[in-house]
């Protein structure tokens, strides 16, 4: 296998010593309130960089519900979360955002000149006049094996991520999980081929999965022909010599303790939900959700605009459909900072001849 | 033609008679927002009586610009008015909405026991708890020609809506306007054949029509073959004999009139809307808006909601999507209303069983 620090390591540093970008907007997160972020400031010729956690756009309905049905957007009777957000996305396409991903922000700070700093985790960093928080219910972050000492071997030993197509061949792997993440790397890694790991160990609570019945049987299958195995247990601890990670204590149902022998750790115990740095950023909050007005949505920080489901006002309800509604006002509420010397009057997408420009489509001509 | 009246007199007086309707919620308008809001009741479990103006649902979008393309409905990249309405009643299918179409609200007077009672231009009656406004900018109503004693005539010879289903085979015809339901009308009663006209002359302010290509093209070619013709003028005067109208006079851009004598006279100048008795039900209204809270879009009195381009709080916006989340947020206000004794709480579509249940789907069954 080959090392992968440095190319990761130089970019950082391009990033790090270039300029901050400039910009009229940042939104964070890459929801569906997020991308709809995107479009309202686009129809006010405004342009925006969305930043987000994950590693694509989407948000909870790509990650958490791809495939599962969705019947409350308006005139949409069905669709799934990736198919609404495939919509978004295509319905964004005009107005050419520059996306973010796989970071997160960890500053915020506001300029004698009125606009914002805005860093993040991969060491982009943004100069803008306004900020739109769409982050949910916080950046999404992969649930942890809890074993002190094990976040030791994060990166090296210990991943959090699907990395089958880095291929670990000839090497023991050892994965944690019973969702369809955690079986589809397994019975990956465990196929006969080039990329064919030296053994396969599935390591799940229970004798049962959260996971597409497909992909169960497929695992199934792979046991059966001892491609890979799958253990009944909780990971209690680990063993390890000098800085390398060599076991896996697994004690099982009968609460006898077994020891799995490694070369990698995959865990695969899905994502949860942090605030994170959001809290630290002065804004008002009320039960971990940012409190705002009714009229831009904006948080207690002018030029701060909180939409979506980490939102609340007198009434909130935690539904995509709100937080559309939610980013149309504060689109508007963020002209008086992009355009302080005009005044933005609403248009309509049927007749403007601007939006339609601005759209990239053809007006019709009407006598 | 045979006469019309007495069916309709004697639907009215059935009607009349018969006890009024009871039931949980009225949304007054079928416009996008309207059906909107049956679909969020109808997640709430509150059935819904809807009352329109027009002959048929969709509002705005269906009467104005069934053809026109709308881009900013979230996660809808493009559709037109009609493929809007469309989409919506095919959301609301599941619950069985009742229409009451072609009729206006006239009265609302709220009963002793708290239940409004709501009657009809049409005699239809209610007895609701809860009253949904949803009236766009009004109801619409036909522009009718303003020239005195005209009114006189109307529903005998003078008609404001298409009848060329009615055929008006042998007789003189009058249509005055210049937008493709003039047009249409023309050509339908000029075609030969057991329905043709005796003659048909089209008015209009000028040589020019607000209508679809294919329209006038069919028109000029009506006109070439002399099934038809066209004048450019202004009705400005009429000619009756007794009770019975005889001649339009038409005066011309030179200022010459010309009398054109006609048995039956159809005006398609448009639809405006008018605001009506909603004006005279006590609500509190800013510039003809109906004033709302941002917390369940209730009016002035509790348990009558406003939604879309009627209503009018600080930040208002008169978007088709942010009716969708008022409707939304009303729905929640009207539950007190309808369950006094239970605390309703918000469920998601993607997983709630209940909502499965009265969406009339199934439930996917997770291990």
């Amino acid at each position: 296998m080959e090392p992968e620090l440095n190319t990761a390591a130089s970019t950082t540093i391009t990033t790090m010593t270039d300029a901050p970008i400039e910009t009229d907007a940042v939104v964070i997160g890459a929801g569906p309130v997020g991308l709809f972020q995107v479009f309202e400031l686009g129809l006010l010729e405004i342009n925006a960089h969305v930043i987000d956690a994950l590693p694509y756009p989407g948000g909870q309905p790509a990650e958490l519900y791809p495939d599962k049905p969705i019947y409350d957007i308006p005139a949409i009777p069905l669709c799934t979360g990736q198919e609404l957000v495939n919509n978004l996305l295509k319905q964004i396409d005009p107005f050419g955002a520059t996306f973010h991903l796989g970071q997160e922000v960890t500053t915020v700070e506001q300029q004698d000149d009125g606009r914002f700093f805005v860093a993040t985790t991969q060491g982009t960093r943004f100069l803008t006049k306004t900020m739109f928080i769409a982050a949910g219910v916080g950046a999404f972050q992969a649930r942890t094996l809890k074993l002190e000492g094990l976040d030791a071997f994060e990166g090296k030993q210990l991943f959090y991520r699907a990395r089958s197509a880095d291929g670990f061949a000839g090497q023991h792997i050892v994965i944690v999980g019973g969702g369809d993440a955690a079986l589809d790397e397994a019975t990956a890694l465990a196929a006969p081929g080039p990329n064919q790991a030296k053994s396969v160990t599935l390591i799940h609570r229970r004798d049962g999965f959260q996971a597409a019945a497909a992909s169960i049987e497929r695992m199934r299958a792979c046991c059966e022909r001892n491609e890979m195995r799958f253990m009944v247990g909780q990971p209690t601890g680990f063993e390890s010599s000098g800085d390398r990670l060599t076991a896996l204590q697994i004690t099982d149902p009968q609460a006898v303790t077994h020891t799995v022998p490694l070369d990698m750790l995959l865990v695969f115990l899905g994502l949860s939900p942090k605030l994170g740095p959001i809290a630290e950023w002065g804004l008002d909050i009320e039960r971990k959700q940012l409190v705002v007005d009714t009229e831009m949505f904006s948080t207690s920080v002018p030029g701060i605009f909180a939409v979506g489901d980490i939102n609340t006002y007198p009434g909130k309800k935690k539904l995509i459909l709100c937080g559309f509604h939610e980013a149309t006002l504060a689109a508007f509420g963020a002209t008086t900072f992009v355009f302080p010397d005009k005044k933005v009057l609403l248009q309509y997408t049927t007749t403007s001849t601007r939006l339609h420009k601005v759209l990239g489509v053809a007006s019709p001509t009407v006598d």
